[in-house]
């Protein structure tokens, strides 16, 4: 713990800007695609409907970004998930963007668990225990 | 009939592409915004929460643009909306995309009007009587 | 000829817009995706680089979709090119979208090949003759 | 100084997602907006073309947003733009995403001031004097 994995995504023309770069707002929607990858990769979805027509969901508490080199059209980023952290209901997750060797950007991003039933208000709720085991378990462990 | 109205939208950077100019499908969302604008003009939503639980709102069933010259970053767009065709369920709309004199491009959206309960299968239905009129009435007429 | 090819492509969340399905204008940049793949599996590139410091590319002159049921989060996306018109100076390409067996929506986008300094204005010229002949060749014949 | 600045922004339905409420890379753009509302509030723009050729624009170093209720569909968000620190070279923005007196969301952003030639590598330069000045003296003075 935590465990590691990693999320490989080319870099979409619409994704630029006119600055010639990735546009810095696509890096939170990458996170949130490696985040989902990892979620179907231990057999979890991030939008579980349960036996009683409620949703467990997990949504952003926070999400921060720092940029250190710009990310270009075609690039094929590599984006590497690590768990941070395993809280009784959050999860801190960092992002780290590479291109080759290279880091581009850091980012994390907290999600809390949360029931609800669609389109209603959310409870957060503790993360049940056999998906916090899978979180554990998977993956390469570091530290 | 068709009555016209005109939404002004600047185009923000986040819109633009490696090319320099606003990327081609966010026009798409463009014509979404002034159809929307138009339905608060005339004190109606694209999403209308019924008595009875449903909602009556406005899927898309296609539309098209034709792009004569580029919009860029900052550009003050007047989106000129004209109703091209009232149907008995549907609604085909025509969108002018200007900058000052100039036309930039051109579009053409077709939606059809739906009631449906959150998450559950679209139904067409025709379009409510008093909605209609409002549709014919409102605007400066043109032709 | 025309030839196809199909561009494989999985839902993100952040594509799905308040009525629980991908938002419309998401097809659009699906179809650039999908270009551009076709494009790379053929040896070229949407923007090439000139040794005379041009860059020939394919500015869009049009683009239509009509949509037949909707596509939603995860959804494993099959987008079907079909080479529908080589012109001398452009293109037209159908982009059938498929879930399994069903037809969601249907695309056509019609591009132009241009030439161009980085920042300047365009000029369209004739598609270039080895390229012409790679679309021609390329992939399964159909018809 | 600081100085306070209220951008004010409606919520379009493309900027939802399948929750029913703004996803949230959408508050990243927004902050960008509100910044370059603010710099044209103060007669400048966010890449100006210099007499020699270059461009000094203002790339993002980091960016994070703390989500404390959600925003949907049709709100008009009234983004309150503090300047908490100008730096040397950098400028650190917080920007209170606020639907009338609730408090929806906070972020912070730093960007740093860099010269560069159309397409080529970006150097920090120290922020021009008469804009630091601007900066200071705009607005409302807040303790």
């Amino acid at each position: 713990m935590p465990s590691r994995f990693t999320y490989t995504r080319r870099v979409a023309f619409a994704e630029t800007d006119m600055a010639g770069i990735v546009h810095f707002a696509n890096f939170y929607r990458y996170m949130e695609e490696a985040e989902h990858a990892f979620f179907r990769s231990v057999g979890r979805s991030v939008s579980e409907h349960q036996p009683d027509g409620t949703i467990v969901g997990w949504p952003r508490v926070s999400a921060s970004c720092s940029f250190k080199s710009p990310a270009f059209y075609d690039d094929v980023l590599d984006i590497q998930l690590i768990i941070e952290r395993i809280g009784v209901k959050s999860l801190t997750v960092r992002y780290d963007f590479m291109r080759d060797e290279t880091l581009l950007a850091r980012g994390v991003m907290k999600v809390v668990c949360c029931v609800f039933q669609p389109g209603g208000p959310m409870e957060s709720i503790e993360i049940p225990t056999e998906f916090a085991a899978v979180l554990e378990e998977d993956g390469e462990t570091v530290d």
